[in-house]
């Protein structure tokens, strides 16, 4: 049904928006949406929107405009949301205690486990999150299914880090060191660099004040 | 010197990372690079790299490569990140703890001066950083210069907030809640959409499952 290697990379980053809106109006109760609509909310085009969403299938109908659950759903499954991911951290300073106690993740579909450093003191967790020493994670690994890998270490050791964790046959990493990481085709990464996004703050900030 | 208006986002995008080696290679000492060197470093092309540096100028010369510390100098002037902003966070749960305590951020010239939230009760942050309750928020930001404020709240209020700040005089929002904030010309936002960069990655893991 979804014509893959057809959907570019633009609409790809785009549908996460969409998700997002659509749970808030699921939220509030709204049953059926029009695409004016939406791209009010999101401040893209009508047409826009139109045309993303056909990406997808033909989930609007002409003056009816989309049924806002099973849009969701649809793209739910598109994104891959319908079901939970396990998710360990590695790295427990506080970008990866505040990550692992983040509750949003979990209403998402992502349930982090546990929580791995060299040292395993002064790291405050929620309840049933593990923390465990580096030296536990093949062992773990082994014992539980996991498919996601936090990376929230220090920048000199995240790559070295990251290697081990594939090599132990996880396939996902989620980037939080401020460093892009390669880890080859074999294996997916997002990187959120949040250093870049504060250069590009000072830029856009610096342009502002000259205007 | 800088043709302003002809820089693409884009190029804009990519100048953090070639900031960000540059650093690395300053910090190792090394004086002179070629494009040929960054490109693989950043996993871009030769020919891109030298494109997007003579966007600011001619740095390089053919044979010789670039100066490092001159070309580091000059992308800083750039991204304006040649000074100190002085920031403060609304919302002091963990990511606002996270973000207020994160030693890399004053090395790049953001200095985080106070956390503001309802309570301020729990919130441990570093050697002198102030904890305050919004309500002393207005009375603050008349005694002391802030450029930047970091929105660290639950997506429900992240717009009140920012727009309450914002008729505050700050002009400058980094923004950590799960919501794409959109404040109006006359002020910069950088959203840092953490659920959006989740879903990109459980939708390339899902597709790496099927290859």
């Amino acid at each position: 049904m979804i014509k893959k290697k057809s959907i570019s990379e633009n609409v790809l980053r785009r549908l996460p928006k969409y998700y997002r809106i659509l749970q808030e109006l699921e939220h509030e109760n709204v049953k059926k949406i029009s695409s004016t609509v939406i791209s009010k909310m999101l401040n893209f085009t009508a047409s826009q929107v139109r045309q993303d969403l056909s990406n997808f299938g033909e989930f609007g109908h002409q003056g009816y405009g989309y049924d806002v659950v099973y849009l969701k759903e649809q793209i739910n499954n598109i994104l891959g949301l319908n079901r939970i991911h396990n998710v360990i951290v590695v790295g427990g300073g506080r970008i990866g205690q505040a990550l692992a106690n983040y509750r949003g993740f979990k209403e998402e579909g992502f349930a982090v486990l546990a929580v791995f450093d060299i040292k395993t003191e002064g790291i405050n967790v929620g309840e049933g999150i593990k923390v465990l020493k580096m030296s536990q994670l093949e062992a773990y690994l082994k014992q539980n299914y996991v498919e996601v890998c936090i990376i929230a270490t220090q920048k000199e050791v995240a790559k070295d880090v990251a290697d081990q964790v594939k090599a132990l046959g996880i396939k996902a990493f989620w980037n939080f060191a401020p460093c892009d990481l390669s880890l080859g085709e074999d294996v997916v990464v997002e990187n959120i660099n949040m250093s870049e996004s504060l250069f590009m703050l000072a830029y856009k900030y610096k342009n502002l004040n000259k205007e």
